[in-house]
């Protein structure tokens, strides 16, 4: 059915002729077109309105020609959804004023009926999945249970969570049931995209980085593997726990992990080694290397694919794209894997 | 001549009967006595200020027993000495307000008299060894032209520093010139705090996590190593490439290295595997733990000091201690491996 289905062989381990190309952030903030709607639109208007969500999720596929679409939403909808009150202002990050701090602020969390809370995110993805008129697969997402925490905790961005990890090194049982409740909401959820028209979903640990080895196998790792086997019967699952290369050996050994991401922080031989050469690998362009001339940008895609290999790759960037970037730039990024040929 | 020498014994790999400890950022922000100070001097008063950078220096040996001191003061020293302006708001981090975009810019600092320019340190430095009385060594610093280079151009503190990091891949050569000019200042720099009373001395690459680890080899790496080739003859040198765990191969094979820091993104017995048991790793718990309570931290160090072994160790946080961490806490660390016992 899918005309261009290159994302979904390869989450299958199907020869391909090339590697699938999409970028982490690519609908948003480096898009003109994207720009005049948040003109326009607060940021929960976006989210929240299937037919803007819709829209944009759509623009890079038109405008730069990736090879899959990642439905325009947040990953903070989960908390959201728990009941946490999150505020977002333009250009300066989310603010959870309410932060958890106690057994009974987790036990007020709230986590029934998530999927009809989170409607509005299902509806935009059918809208999608239909707008797409099947052109190129719709990728789903949510933020991983650990990564959550962090924000739920913290109740602002913050460069090392310190806040939130005190929290789990000082008080493990709480942050166990914290990371249960959200992981339960978070099947929930992500079930719910695969039904409604999600061919892929993506899990984001953006900072499961920040914790050691040993504590990523206790505070995220387990989470992130509930998750993946929970879903794996109903859509292929790419988890993404940025800056946790270390993890790979582990992950990798999963069978309900159809495709991991990884950062610039490794090399592609590094990865493909530590993963045992037994997993769709995805990444791992440093997004601020999306500033070279385009030229440049175009040789420097050229050597990662062929560092990673053509077949079980899926070429991205190691982290989203920067609000900077000139179009062009990412264009040339998209085109350089369409053009290459073994 | 020193009274505890525990920590040059291990930097030239003697037998020791436990391993040297101290703990990054010891002086300063979680000690009540260096509050007090910072309540009454501005920053750069305490910096410049011999006999107040000494006392913050000792502070740390008196109240927590530290087999080291490192003396007071801050890695953007070197900037301003080449003539940039920073600027330091307390708890808000540095700005540097004329940031380097051109290769005029980088011309028009002046890499002269440095030493003079920073005869305050070195006055610090010999203050403080004399006041120290030989009771532990004392340990100078510099910023490794890879980090300064990023406050130099993105001006701030930075989660990724993409400016920095833009201006390293699409102008190189100018980058190369700029860490050039920053490395032999360093050099000049390190020489004079070695004569005027440092033991050791360590390089501090905070950023260089950000890098992978090909552009690690190209931005970073070739300046670190010239640095320690430069005053190996003079002082053993420590590295702390922060997030650069790929690089502990590569570093540890330089005879002009002394020690390696490492941060809790690797683990011990990998690092030591990384680094073919050939060198001094210095690191590496998490400072976040540190907020467990005191019984917890002396057993989760007691752990660390068993996978790292007690030979070629040195006991430290894998990063800077955080403000809001209580004193005993931080003794509880120290104490841990005062009392370790094979």
């Amino acid at each position: 059915m899918l005309k261009n289905n290159l994302l979904l062989k390869t989450l299958r381990k199907e020869k391909v002729s090339r590697p699938p190309v999409w970028m982490m952030r690519q609908a948003g903030r480096y898009l003109p077109q994207y720009i005049k709607l948040r003109d326009k639109y607060d940021f929960f208007t976006r989210v929240q309105t299937p037919e803007l969500a819709c829209e944009i999720t759509i623009q890079p596929v038109d405008i730069v020609g990736v090879d899959a679409a990642i439905i325009f939403s947040d990953i903070l909808v989960i908390p959201q959804a728990l009941g946490m009150t999150v505020l977002m202002e333009e250009g300066k990050g989310p603010l959870l004023p309410n932060t958890i701090k106690s057994l009974k602020d987790i036990e007020s969390l709230d986590e029934t009926g998530i999927t009809e809370k989170l409607d509005y995110v299902l509806k935009a993805l059918t809208l999608t999945k239909k707008e797409l008129n099947n052109r190129v697969p719709l990728i789903g997402f949510a933020g991983a249970p650990f990564t959550l925490l962090c924000y739920m905790i913290e109740g602002k961005g913050s460069k090392g969570f310190e806040k939130a990890k005190a929290f789990c090194f000082s008080q493990p049982e709480l942050a166990h049931q914290l990371l249960s409740k959200i992981t339960r909401a978070t099947i929930a959820y992500l079930k719910g995209q695969a039904q409604a028209g999600a061919d892929v979903v993506q899990v984001f640990d953006s900072w499961s980085g920040l914790l050691s080895p040993v504590d990523f196998d206790r505070f995220a790792s387990p989470y992130l593997v509930e998750i993946a086997d929970a879903l794996a019967s109903h859509v292929p699952v790419i988890l993404f726990p940025k800056g946790s290369s270390y993890a790979l050996h582990s992950l990798s050994g999963h069978k309900s992990v159809s495709g991991i991401g990884i950062d610039w922080s490794i090399q592609p031989d590094k990865a493909r080694k530590e993963s045992q050469n037994n997993i769709v690998l995805q990444g791992n362009f440093d997004p601020s290397k999306l500033s070279m001339p385009p030229a440049e940008i175009k040789k420097e895609v050229t050597k990662m694919i062929k560092a990673f290999g053509v077949q079980s790759y899926i070429a991205n960037l190691g982290h989203g794209i920067l609000p900077h970037i000139p179009v062009d730039h990412a264009k040339a990024f998209v085109d350089a894997v369409k053009e290459y040929s073994e």
